[in-house]
């Protein structure tokens, strides 16, 4: 088993929709052609912030294909692959595999929450990966599935041949710890949210996978590479700088305030999916004003 | 617009599956003929309890025609044809409506839970209700999907004449007195749970769908029975004793355990779709106590 | 042992304060003097919505001895005296009992909730119920202490001959039947809300200390009469009329939503204590409106 | 108005009882006396992990007074002084200074948590700290709490003159970030566990008052020690190597687990409080073996 490595910064790819709600192909490889000329390492397809909730299996592969065709040689392709059921996600995962996909970041089943625990989860994450064609990762996302994986379900699971790492969006320092405690050097541990970013990369963290790449993927690079250069100040500087515009292309205003940054910063951002709703005039002028103040706009 | 009244117990249907995770409709076409005996009102295909979130869409075509197929003709087919996106959900009622589904119980959007406000639960059931081919019903189940639909929001939706009702699954009494407050008589107000039927049937409501009609569908039946008889001292009996069945079926032990219950009193149960585990025997043993205890098994 | 039995209505009365925040015993005794002309059973001094956890051991003192005072001789004294500790809530249990009170309710602890498991809520009321001189009531509020008492406590505890019922404010009826199902015909199982009163009367409650029992004692004493006298419709009406009030001085506006409707109903009912809020204008009026709506105002 | 300056670690000291619950002021001085000879920069009198919950007022200030007595000279004396209402916690704070309380931690209120929005807590902390007699460091422990303070209501308060700092409990490093973008560098963030203590140092804070410090103070103190020497490594792998010891005193064993190790430490911890239940005899073995992994026992 040779080794699989993420390190650097992957962007969860907004996926622009037309006004009527139809994929815009073309606009999302249009942005794919602007990120390849950032020192991104990859890219994710179908992640939380593609409204992949909202696409159905043939959008899904349109998408893939799409973004083989656009992405340098050297970007690693992942995709969200996560459905339900066992069977189901293991039937996408193979397929998107098919078309391009080079890794899979496979989400917590939660729909039966109250029977997902530490069992179930090691269960689906095993049966998964052994049915396969490409290696999994695992995707927790609490704020998403109401979920947590455990440091003892991740102790389990981080020995699977085919299971190769994992994002955790918890933005929890201390649990990114545990999982550390529990994982060897080979196994991917990549941040899920810019707001970890700097204090993941002091406590050795090497990957990510996070909204603001979207739209400041060359911050989100830089503050990796002052890091590694040995400027701790410097990258915290700029991660503190960043800091307010993630929160607002997350937490304030969503997806919609992702796109909407997206666009005033040059990309082909088109529409989120309803029902997610369009932002209010108010929430466009705070997030003009908070990209002013970050200087990502002029 | 005629007025569509729903009256009666409906079973949100287990879904047999076979060991290897296939759908078995044959030995859901028999427990349906079995259910056909009973004084229930219709058929729920694709509840939560069908795992409907395991299903893809050919399977989910798939056991609409064997329900209708099976099915006696005075019995209401409903569906639950709720996902994430609007066109989606869309899409899939219509595609249920051509093979037969009569009605669409659509479940509250929950993926993007923060961006779910009022304002976008009006819109996207008022959408769901513009294009949808048959009346749809608002399925409440914060249990899932971790998002509650307001009075407020209900208020709104209630008037639109293809909203025909809604199904609360909550459990929450006094919220269904505000649901009350802001519907008229034609509104079909359901309740989800048998730990509430007894007391909403005393507070006016007419319709339940259920997990344990499909285990104990003469009991549940009955309860409303004997109240509509005045026998009011007998519907709350019979409710006290079907409780702890019912605590068992739902919360306890999830839908793997009204499989059990469901094989132990003579219907085709099959086995739950991975990644939902298998009960142990103590489960099982405990299951059998509960049927025995109250009268279902002799 | 004799029989302790609750039966009728308790307000868990509202504590007047003056503008600076003084606790105002007059004021305390003209409402009592009101609440004696009604046919309520008696009085709750020191509940959550007398600002209980306001006050210091000598004005919770001096509250039961102005209560004992003022109130008919025919009515119970209950008291509030649950502390974090198990020897101070034994402590302030006996003093209140040497001034008047003939019964205490005991909050469930909470502060270290993650550690207040079923053993620990089940030993602490053994031992309360033990080293207290009058009886013991358990109070479980989830909402202000985010810790349940389990039906499984409640079996244990309903046993001691010094823990005479329970206070459940949680407005859950499915878990009322759980707690029903556990304890005998002597244990006084009381309802904590009044947006449960008519569905727990329905299901035999035959107590209640709740909020809206301040600013409408003659309601809640007349839903529980027109029920005893068969008159179910009724009862269920007048219970629905109440039912927004209920919302409003509970939920929506708090303890000062509550005194102002008290104020605005004849009572005195002073100021909240800091660091609750007065209530803004608009509140005030929205509360005005609702009680216009209900018949309680002209 | 001089600065007020924390920088270090202090220990949120448990206070030992005897096996009758009552208070051991002898063993808390003996505490103290070993304490004196470590490098940590104070004490904390009645925090979380004092059991402060369970302390009456006589108790609490006979606390402070063989804190007083017992402390080096140069060791800052903070007590914990929050109570529920804005006079109380007013009162306790001034009598706590008077017998030598040099600054107060307080508890944000939390009882009445749906009413305590931002204009409470803000109104709240504003008029505690101006009728404090010593200077208040906000207390935001969400754990116990179920409350948050927000950077919305810190950025208001920090200002005040009286308000000279916060301790964060919540173990949430990006909301640390976002506290330090609303405070001034003389307003002293602590950070209240020892899960954040490195990834904190090198985000700029500079003290801690942390549960871990009781049984590990050297390690805590020794961890800062080494970042300001420009050891990271070294001060990261102390960090890792007590992450699962902090993590055993605090969530999984709780008060009792923590003093369980102090006393394996050589401290004299006493018991805990009821109705904290005592440790079983495996959990103590496990906490023996944590200990010894960690290498604070041979």
């Amino acid at each position: 088993m040779s080794v699989f490595t993420i390190r650097g910064v992957i962007p969860p790819m907004i996926t622009p929709f037309r006004e009527d709600g139809s994929l815009d192909l073309s606009a999302h490889q249009a942005n794919i052609r602007r990120w390849n000329e950032t020192a991104m390492a990859g890219y994710l397809v179908l992640g939380s912030n593609s409204e992949a909730a909202f696409l159905n299996d043939q959008e899904k592969i349109d998408l893939v294909k799409a973004t083989v065709e656009a992405a340098e040689e050297d970007r690693l392709i992942l995709v969200g692959s996560g459905l339900e059921s066992t069977r189901e996600t293991v039937r996408l995962t193979n397929e998107l595999a098919k078309v391009g996909a080079q890794a899979a970041l496979v989400l917590t089943p939660s729909y039966y929450g109250d029977q997902m625990g530490e069992a179930a989860q090691v269960q689906y994450f095993m049966e998964v990966a052994n049915h396969s064609d490409i290696p999994i990762l695992i995707y927790n996302v609490t704020k998403y599935t109401h979920i947590n994986i455990s440091p003892r379900a991740i102790c389990q699971l981080a020995s699977h041949p085919n299971i190769v790492g994992m994002k955790d969006s918890s933005g929890n320092i201390p649990q990114l710890i545990q999982f550390q405690q529990v994982i060897d050097r080979q196994f991917n541990l990549l941040v899920g949210t810019a707001s970890a970013w700097y204090p993941a990369l002091d406590l050795g963290v090497q990957g990510a996978i996070m909204a603001l790449a979207n739209c400041a993927p060359e911050a989100c690079v830089e503050i990796q590479t002052l890091f590694d250069q040995g400027d701790r100040a410097g990258a915290q500087a700029l991660y503190r700088r960043m800091f307010p515009v993630n929160l607002a292309v997350t937490n304030t205003f969503g997806v919609a305030g992702l796109k909407y940054a997206c666009l005033l910063l040059g990309y082909q951002a088109g529409h989120v999916r309803r029902p997610l709703l369009d932002l209010s005039e108010a929430d466009k002028t705070a997030i003009r004003h908070i990209l002013l103040e970050a200087g990502l706009l002029e």
